[in-house]
């Protein structure tokens, strides 16, 4: 199962790769998509979009995880987060993806071992999990994050033991609506 | 001088294609696209991307035109809005449309004489202008009325008498950054 996460932003995107084979997390790839800075919104969207495309032709995962937006500072930096979150979504679903959304505090949790978990925890944990050389960047770190989450919660529900299938069906993220 | 007005939603995005030819704007083409209800946000917004890429395709319009965006009720509305406008000017944006916005209040006040005018006295006068036999779907006007407002600045922008480009450089909007 190969599992792409992303974090959009309207200055970077995130992305991270990882595959679950063998009940064991492995890292296959992971970037940070920057727009061309100077250049017209439409345009940045255009870029981050074909780039996000030209991603997943190349890595093929079957999944995607995205977090969830619970509350954006204000109305304008939500519109602009959406603008971006948007773009990506719309490449994900021109493949098909099934996209699933995460709490960031279960992403964190899964991660970490803490919901509080700053950004600075999780790129070492992320670099551990996945034993990288170096910590990626926040923003590639996060997506990472967001994939290895997602690899966890995918095992639980695929989990067929009657007596946790109730559990795993607790973790089990929905389908971004 | 062939432009296209959008209107995005996240239930329903507008567009309409207006032509300048010899002073006078012309219908060309209006419509809603309305991304299949029920189906996850990923797919919903791959598929406005793909049906407003394949009306830029159809209609060819040299320049594009959004409604500013002042504020949006809350933080929740702004992201949703966010999410299909990002993708709409993506789509713009892949065809390296220029793109440009305009205040809701000068597109009204270009239509109708009013910038506090309501959506059926903009139906109204959208069909009036541009000699349709019906008044178009809301957020189909919306956008038509945006592409109407757009090829008047268009031309005062482009007016050569000196004694006038000053008012005209008032007028011009600036390209979405």
């Amino acid at each position: 199962m190969r599992i792409i996460g992303i974090d959009p932003g309207s200055r970077a995107t995130g992305f991270g790769v990882v595959e679950r084979r063998e009940g064991r997390v492995h890292h296959i790839a992971h970037g940070v998509l920057r727009p061309p800075g100077g250049a017209a919104l439409s345009d940045r969207l255009a870029h981050l979009y074909a780039e996000l495309r030209a991603v997943v032709e190349r890595e093929r995962p079957e999944v995607a995880v995205v977090e969830q937006v619970f509350m954006a500072a204000n109305a304008r930096s939500a519109l602009v987060l959406g603008q971006a979150r948007g773009t990506a979504l719309a490449a994900l679903g021109a493949d098909s993806l099934p996209v699933f959304e995460l709490a960031p505090r279960a992403i964190k949790n899964a991660v970490v071992g803490t919901g509080a978990a700053s950004k600075v925890q999780v790129q070492r944990m992320v670099a551990r999990l996945l034993s990288l050389d170096s910590p990626p960047p926040t923003d590639a770190a996060d997506a990472l994050a967001a994939a290895i989450c997602q690899a966890h919660v995918g095992r639980l529900a695929g989990m067929s033991a009657p007596g946790r299938r109730r559990r795993a069906q607790r973790w089990t993220p929905e389908v971004l609506r």
